[in-house]
């Protein structure tokens, strides 16, 4: 079974917006065992829209929609699947009940026509009722065919993909399923990688598909596989797995849980030893406090963490003595790792992590490189660091100290 | 002048990876008056490959291709464009270099055999230099139709896009001036925005495009027009946004920067001031730190923050009192306003925000409902706060809330 999702709107195709949605729909779409073709985003055109419809009539089962659903006048695509269907708009009342009813809830202002008229949709089409929104979703068919228009606000999308669109797709299609395994590698190479594991990628069954996702000084290695036996599917890939471990066993690094979250498998694993995390970031501005935080559960071992930008605050804060700052200087393995051992102490927690460097531009309240990055790991047993250089580019130098940092924590974390 | 892009790889097809590159390349071909008609992403398969190029080649001058150059098995987008070209693919020794290079600087192993493969190239293809990475960017020409394929790693393909792409389109092509134009507008709904404004809507010459782009808490509506005549263009945009700004005096926030960043705005304006600024966060668990400390230049005003996530770190780090805590609870005005206050003390800054609450699922440590969020700013003169319900959904919550929380900051720092 296969399926195109097409977004819709000119923000996409002027870069003012990054498509997320399309991700989120296709990984809901793998679990159920549609696979995506294609995805397509086009302008708020209604020439082009139609273009794009008929395409991908012609190359898949199903077709989701999403966005151009609201009430502004920017907002075309329900005019133009009527026009597709040959169909017409007609005033749902279910629709405008809901409208009212959020309108009453948290809008509490009078209703405006451009409201009343998100409660048009296409005869032919059933509504998926958002709970979340005014704009509904809706499911339309043809021959075999499924056509779904969603709104392309994040949350509302969401939300009517897990509730209505998946249900009604598994009801409908017989699938088959899909898996999608990825390992976590640091510190290799995409090629030195692939050398390592040669003989076992070129021994790996045809219908095995491998993937090689390379970012900054870590690697996804991905094995996918469609079949409709899923006990027999998960345990020829598990066996290809067995095999390939060994050959990467101090580069590996866990399985990439669903939301892609290393955070989480740290996490998981503090609240399994019961022990507790705090955090000290100069460079890397609070990044790594940001995305322990963004999973749900981390107040069970976070116990927080200081962002010292300046070097006032790593004395203020953070009580880094003025003596060793200027004698080793700001960016030094001195101060990470006089940061991780006060932000230990200070947030009273087992495992303290901290980051010092020169992301660049500019050189700073330091001498050092641009690109320089100290790290430290603080435990009630004694602390180290490590000095890397990421280069000269900003954003680079940070997500690469993030990563590392990551890398190290595991490392510590997972050694008992 | 419009182009197409195309983005190649399973990753993106399944999910597992968010099309990041598209924004980015639309933004640059629109600041050199090329329109992106569409952006399509599609497998690691040489059949779809090969029908992508060929709808792209039929709608479209410039087709550009990310992704699939790397030195693995998966990747197949160079053979493609070979075959696709009727060509084939000849030795670069002027890449071969550029590899060894590299290999040389970065990686200090023995260079394999995939690797030097990396330097085959279509023989009609001119290449263009990758500093960055080991795959090079090729630029093919068929009739009047420019192909361009690139790299999919970000960071290889913005340095080619920047240095290479933009450059020889600019020498190739005679293209228009595009102007966006977004104003940020905060506190008001789609279409209550849309019937304050519908009279200056509706009067808006045909030519100027308008577009509402709603998200939490926020609203950005752009204005976009092309033509040939810069000054006259940028003139009559400003006329248009000087009619609609008296009818949103209280709602704008300023103008979206290339990169969307209000951060920047409030950063500018507090370096201007000679100001500080400082964060103590909770709920927002170091997003809205980080969110400064991506800007470049933060170091002029931010001087830090702090991640206080559990009680306990409330009272050890910011000295907020147990009494206070006992008496209104850990989600509280009172908390959220000394967790500024001290914030503000313990790094010696001018202004000071601070947020406490309870993101979800579950209550955590409070008993504030899923959702409560208040938001504390401190300033030398003085301490304020304000409490909000962001719904039940952890991510919106925390993005609901770091919205907030700019722009309450941004009102504080521009009375003065």
């Amino acid at each position: 079974m296969f399926a195109e999702i097409i977004t819709i709107g000119d923000e996409l195709l002027i870069g003012q917006v990054i498509d997320t949605n399309s991700a989120f729909i296709a990984k809901q779409l793998n679990k159920i065992g549609v696979s995506v073709y294609q995805i397509t985003s086009v302008q708020d055109d209604k020439p082009h829209i139609l273009k794009a419809l008929k395409d991908a009539e012609d190359n898949v089962d199903i077709i989701i929609l999403t966005g151009g659903l609201g009430p502004t006048k920017d907002d075309i695509t329900k005019k133009t699947i009527a026009e597709y269907f040959n169909d017409e708009l007609v005033l749902d009342n279910s629709v405008l009940e809901n409208i009212e009813s959020i309108w009453k809830k948290y809008v509490r202002q009078t209703l405006l026509q451009v409201n009343k008229d998100q409660a048009l949709v296409p005869s032919k089409a059933t509504v998926l009722m958002n709970s979340n929104g005014t704009a509904p979703g809706m499911w339309l068919e043809k021959d075999k065919k499924t056509f779904i228009s969603l709104p392309g606000v994040p949350f509302e999308m969401k939300s009517l993909i897990t509730n209505n669109v998946i249900p009604k797709l598994k009801e409908k299609y017989d699938c088959p399923f899909i898996l999608h395994k990825t390992l976590l590698v640091y510190g290799l190479g995409e090629s030195t990688l692939a050398a390592r594991i040669e003989a076992w990628e070129d021994a790996l069954p045809k219908h095995i598909k491998l993937a090689y996702l390379p970012s900054l000084g870590k690697m996804r290695l991905r094995l996918s596989v469609k079949g409709f036996d899923k006990q027999q599917i998960e345990s020829e890939v598990q066996a290809q797995i067995n095999k390939v471990l060994p050959l990467i066993k101090n580069e590996f690094f866990g399985y990439e849980d669903e939301d892609g979250n290393e955070e989480a498998i740290i996490g998981n694993q503090l609240t399994k030893l019961g022990k507790t995390l705090a955090i000290a970031e100069s460079c890397t501005g609070g990044k790594l406090a940001e995305l322990f935080t963004a999973n749900s559960g981390a107040s069970k071992y976070l116990m927080g963490g200081v962002v010292t930008y300046s070097t006032q605050s790593k004395m203020d804060v953070l009580k880094v003595s003025e003596d060793i700052i200027k004698k080793y200087s700001v960016v030094s393995a001195q101060v990470a790792e006089a940061m991780a051992q006060n932000v230990l102490k200070l947030y009273k927690s087992d495992y303290a992590i901290s980051t010092t460097g020169n992301a660049g531009p500019t050189k700073g309240d330091s001498d050092a490189e641009v690109g320089t990055v100290f790290i430290g790991i603080a435990t009630k047993n004694g602390v180290y660091s490590e000095e890397y250089n990421f280069g000269n580019h900003r954003a680079r130098v940070i997500n690469k100290a993030v990563n590392k940092a990551i890398e190290i924590l595991q490392k510590e974390i997972f050694k008992n």
